[in-house]
């Protein structure tokens, strides 16, 4: 099943299947018969995304910036991580970065060899950065940030070996319309609440 | 005194001294008298550096790549840390990563408004923009790092506003070659364990 394909699938699936990060192709025939297209594949990019996505939805319903992330080795999650800023008030509790950290103590090393991390946004310099010393094969990310991204929306340092160390092939746009709409209605909430509030105080708590 | 009066200094001053972070001016005369350029300041940044030199010998004693932090506010020092990446197996936790997160544990907040990190080797991309994101008004460094440093030595993430939401200060080569002496050392004996090893095996454990 092509990533387009996957993605159109998404616009149809209920819901509560989406919730659990399982998406159901177009051409779905139950209860009269599945077609080989319907098989639900736990090892594609989408459907990892769509863990790192649930792990977003937790950081919205914490009033966290919704991003969220996995990191993944021979088809099994190893960790995941949503952006905990707030929570933990640390500036640098990103998704990515809780999420490398748990991976680490999985594997019981710092190299993340054979692993893939799934965040729901392009990874800031200091997540890039982060990555690289941490050796993953793969990155794969929703939606692009152009303005500061370290993936190559703003600079690339996932591909800059040398001079670092090591270097990750790059996949975004994978599930980019939940991701950017996880987002944007984040934000836009977040815009009416300050402007109940009639003030600034609450802009301070929107960040990353 | 000025910075350069400072670094003169240190290197007169006794060792146990310097381990203590201070350093006495080359025109201390004690005991029969001392000057007023002989005042130990200790609101410098070679006091503070002297700090963080302190704690990248922890890591050297560890067999860590001896690199140290410490964050400053109102002339004190409320976090310090060494680089930990093999002691945690985590390759996030630089000196400056942990120093940085101690320093927001002292603070009970993300921002660390009016504060000074000074770190014994120029940042990378990951602790640059850590940096970013914690929003301290000032870097100091040691030594440079013109392969990958990300204040300047290869790129310069501290002072990359816009895209990034913030800006620091930057000096550096505050006890560059006290801060350079103490990684040579490490390095050469790193090496020549692994010549006695005869193989790779010792590599590994020397990264940052």
């Amino acid at each position: 099943m092509t990533r387009e394909g996957r993605n159109r699938a998404s616009a149809q699936s209920p819901a509560w299947l989406e919730e659990l990060g399982i998406w159901l192709s177009p051409s779905l025939c139950l209860p009269w018969g599945v077609s080989e297209d319907a098989m639900i594949d736990l090892t594609s990019d989408a459907f990892f995304m769509g863990q790192a996505l649930r792990e977003a939805r937790k950081a919205y319903a914490a009033e966290e910036v919704p991003i969220g992330a996995v990191v993944v080795r021979e088809s099994q999650v190893i960790a995941r991580a949503w952006n905990q800023v707030e929570t933990l008030r640390d500036a640098t509790a990103h998704a990515e970065m809780l999420a490398l950290t748990a991976a680490q103590n999985t594997v019981e090393d710092w190299r993340l060899d054979g692993c893939t991390i799934y965040v729901t946004k392009e990874p800031c310099p200091m997540c890039a950065g982060a990555i690289v010393h941490c050796r993953p094969v793969r990155v794969v990310y929703g939606c692009p940030d152009l303005k500061g991204g370290a993936a190559g929306g703003w600079i690339n340092l996932l591909q800059a070996n040398p001079p670092l160390n090591h270097q990750c092939e790059v996949t975004g746009g994978v599930l980019e319309d939940e991701c950017v709409g996880l987002l944007q209605g984040f934000f836009r909430e977040a815009r009416a609440r300050k402007g109940e509030e009639g003030g600034s105080q609450g802009g301070n708590r929107v960040r990353r």
